[in-house]
């Protein structure tokens, strides 16, 4: 039988581990030690001060940003060396100034002439400079401009002449990386990359065009990759806690998970052979990341109150405030360890997606007793 | 070619088309009066007090919510009458208690013996009777004890001796529905729970237990029902907005769909026939309830910042940030409509998900300019 309740806390709750947590970021640390080469965390996944300070602690130069907003978070606590990733629009870029006038050094993203022409003009109004990346599309997932096409020579040479506007650098995402299963195909698209920064980079020098940042991101390739040499910072930001997503690729094991949903069984059903959780789908999230593969988690892989995997155990069904806890295999659940009111944990599909839904994480320390508080900055 | 920025919102941004919302809500409020049986709107959709207050206002008594933060927020508010309609556990009993001292008409749900011996020991130490509902499982949809077993029996009775909890009726959850697509599945679906309704409180009433409450939810059922006697109160919620899947069920239009995510086109790909727009899966949630259905939405259908629909256009898929829109068809996109910085505005495929990633409502009033910001109650 479970421990009817480990947590004094009201439920469905967000937990991480420190321990794991810790150790995460220390793998990725060390690797991107073993590259030479510094991440710069993306913090879309954490949206958290106390974890942004850890990842800036080890081996990492500014912080990812996936909204203004956690812009604006990160430079009130102090983080100016910031790059959003997202492609700007005209509208923010008033936004961008205020940061920009506000101390940060913020680098802004864009894939077009078009936008580019847009975005300076927008700066002129708001009477700034504004620092852009572009986005080179080296393996067609995307988004991104073709680096060899004239459309990208001539956007390059239109930001060089920019009174309102300079280039920065060019980045690239391998996001075609979760399509991938073999460490091989990892291999060949982190060298892909390395090669297409590494050649876009020369080209434009030799027009006399500087590019000091030649950014890459997304997290399976950086594990796998054996030089990323050419690259001036990796970005990337789900090993901070980890996924069912992430393992199912390898990428980490499922013990390594940091990130975790607790939740109480409010409903105990042997004739559908299924247990309810109070953690539904706005509690996990909806997302369905790992379907159709042969790791599918359902909504979430199901533990005990104290983070012990339990076997074959899966969330395979989610409405708003329930989550319906079957067995992956078919199998019986194994009824009597579980009562009304016990407590369970649930490792995420997509740790970035589940975390958004809370407000803060419940920090479980190495006695396994909860020992703080960190609050997240969510929304736009 | 859109109109590059139609509202001064930073996106993506919620919106609400107050008169959409207005005729929403007035067309279930008909059909409760015409079926001569209340509504208890189920504020889990809305999650606003503004709106809640709509809602009371025509042919409803009280709210029915889906956690306790929202009860905790609509009793602030002055709304006393609520059904907290998730299976509660013991350890929430304690905060249960805290809503009923402080004034809350509070009903809770229990679905099983075990859950109401745990429930009414923490009452017990709570000091307080505890209002239960119990849930009858007419479908073999999700949760709910046989009405006409033993078990069933057994806890009412056990239920009407209990010093420290009290039963308040019986409750239904006509979630099938969401499985059917005529409407003469869905008035024989009604039927079947309003007839195990009435026989479930006549059974009760002949062995002397008052069973007042009895509470039939879902949407779809509602709008074909030709009676719902037997039944004292109405549960639904989505209609309040409405969204893409409920238009493909044929509960509504598209264009009575009041919900909206406001969005910029951020990125313009002729060759992947693609746009990208600034709202992704945070944005628009991951829900894909339309998925594998012949109204397969996408993770939305999408309008321009009128809110005019354009034809065949939908978010066929999303990253964290990014919502990446095509075809349904795989026609070519009309891309000279089109430019970085445009603003459109995403139908949700599923209203009460999308909503949940906003802190506020931007309402859009008669003349179609933005009149007001409504707060939302989020998290647990």
């Amino acid at each position: 039988m479970t421990t009817p309740v480990t947590f004094d806390l009201e439920t469905p709750a967000l937990l991480v581990d420190e321990a794991k947590l810790d150790a995460n970021i220390s793998r990725l640390a060390n690797r991107a030690g073993e590259l030479g080469v510094p991440l710069r965390p993306h913090i879309k996944t954490a949206k958290s001060i106390d974890i942004a300070r850890k990842l800036l602690a080890r081996n990492a130069e500014g912080l990812t940003v996936s909204t203004l907003k956690e812009a604006d978070y990160f430079l009130e606590h102090g983080i100016t060396d910031l790059f959003y990733a997202v492609a700007l629009t005209p509208a923010k870029v008033a936004h961008v100034a205020k940061l920009l006038n506000g101390g940060a050094d913020l680098k802004c993203l864009i894939d077009s002439p078009q936008a580019a022409r847009l975005c300076a003009e927008a700066a002129e109004h708001a009477g700034i400079v504004l620092p852009l990346v572009i986005e080179i599309d080296v393996d067609g997932h995307r988004a991104g401009i073709q680096p060899k096409s004239n459309h990208f020579m001539d956007l390059c040479r239109y930001l060089h002449g920019q009174n309102h506007a300079r280039l920065c650098g060019i980045m690239s995402y391998g996001g075609h990386s979760y399509d991938l299963t073999s460490p091989d195909e990892m291999r060949a698209l982190s060298e892909q990359h390395r090669i297409a920064l590494s050649e876009t980079k020369a080209a434009l020098e030799a027009e006399g065009i500087p590019c000091p940042m030649t950014s890459f991101g997304s997290t399976p390739p950086l594990l796998w990759a054996e030089r990323f040499d050419g690259a001036s910072e990796l970005r990337a930001g789900v090993y901070t806690f980890w996924d069912a997503f992430q393992a199912g690729l390898g990428c980490c094991n499922v013990n390594d998970i940091a990130l975790s949903v607790l939740t109480t069984v409010n409903g105990i059903y042997p004739d559908k052979n299924r247990l309810i959780v109070d953690a539904g789908a706005l509690a996990l999230s909806a997302d369905r990341s790992t379907a159709g593969r042969d790791f599918d988690a359902g909504f979430g892989l199901v533990c005990d109150a104290d983070g012990n995997l339990i076997d074959d155990l899966i969330v395979e069904g989610v409405n708003q405030e329930h989550g319906l806890v079957s067995t992956k295999s078919g199998a019986p659940i194994v009824f009597e360890d579980f009562s009304i009111g016990a407590q369970l944990r649930i490792l995420p599909n997509h740790a970035c997606m589940t975390a958004a839904a809370y407000q803060a994480y419940n920090i479980i320390g190495a006695d396994g007793s909860i020992t703080g508080q960190w609050p997240r900055i969510n929304h736009w």
